[in-house]
């Protein structure tokens, strides 16, 4: 049975587990989740992730959710599809900073970059006002995060060490939309982080998902 | 070389990693990084961890930080310690799992009970009125996500399965200061969470962390 994935393409969550899937070559379908409907409030969704929100995936005859977990499982899973090695589970010192660097996407750079995203390009969609103070508070913590970084990246090319990891992959999504904001050089004034998000960016498989992310009602 | 923590006693991260070294049994030497004079902010620590903020790990020549990263590493680099298999990595079925909760807890679990408690006991502390706003709005979204949790618990007796793994481990710390609230009735009132808390809050490893755990100055 082939992988499903249930979600839509303009989500930063969906896109995550659809790069790593094309990082892996892993043959999918995704099952697409309407979210102004409220698809994803409904039992069918409900019972793959009762938390109601995308995406979902269904492997044979495991079901599972939480974008993070999904990837982590894709990357396990399909380690030998081809040698792009997402883990590094070979050596437990590699594994465990890839590790310490996803924590610090999942627990300090998305919690900046979404609002900001979210300000600027969801909230106008439910046809509410961006709130330009929430935009600034977090460009400046974001500036912050960043400075960590553009550190990091000049003594290893990636943030887990010299190779592409699930620690930069978790990163691509929520940068993307950042990208097409005005605030893009928050990024680009940085040696650095800029090198590695045209590094991370230009990776085909993100290239293919990203065709497909753009904010829109359909 | 013995294990050292930089941490805090009623830091929830620092009691988080605490926690598992115990439950793994291994020998560390907790090393008191005071808040309160701001040491998490000096040169030496931020070598350690570059956001400034506590735990951090060394263990030989490896040094990390961000405690969910943390608790992983020991699990894994002490797993033959003894018999608690914290990740269960000996099935993709099962580790997949773990990973799915250890997540609900990261993205969903942790970001809404943390700002009760931080309202009820850390705004005094630094002479800060508690806003019970907060407080109120995350008590709905808490008691909503317990829901899902007294569901699950009715499947097994664990989130990920019949076994206690880090995914419950990472729920310890936080709930502790929550279960001393005016609103511990969220948990007491669902009879499977109340059971699941009973059970995980028994345990003699997080019953020696959380006799230090107490928010004081000093």
């Amino acid at each position: 049975m082939v992988v499903k994935l249930y979600g839509a393409h303009m989500s930063t969550c969906t896109a995550r587990a659809m790069i790593c899937l094309e990082e892996k070559q892993v043959e999918y379908e995704l099952v697409p989740i309407n979210l102004f409907d409220a698809q994803h409030k409904l039992p069918s969704f409900l019972s793959m992730n009762p938390f109601g929100q995308i995406p979902a995936l269904e492997d044979d005859d495991l079901t599972i959710f939480e974008s993070r977990a999904i990837t982590a499982y894709i990357a396990e899973k399909y380690k030998n599809n081809n040698s792009t090695n997402l883990l590094r589970q070979e050596d437990i010192k590699e594994s465990t900073l890839v590790k310490v660097w996803m924590e610090v996407e999942a627990q300090r750079y998305e919690p900046i970059i979404r609002p900001i995203t979210f300000q600027f390009f969801v909230a106008p969609l439910f046809g509410k006002k961006t709130d330009q103070n929430i935009i600034d508070q977090n460009l400046e913590k974001l500036g912050k995060i960043l400075d960590v970084y553009e550190k990091k990246l000049r003594c290893t090319k990636y943030l887990a060490g010299d190779y592409y990891t699930l620690a930069d992959l978790h990163h691509l999504p929520c940068t993307h939309y950042f990208m097409k904001t005005p605030y893009a050089s928050l990024v680009n004034s940085r040696p650095r982080v800029r090198a590695w998000w045209e590094d991370i960016s230009s990776r085909p498989a993100f290239m293919k998902v990203a065709e497909n992310m753009v904010y829109a009602k359909n």
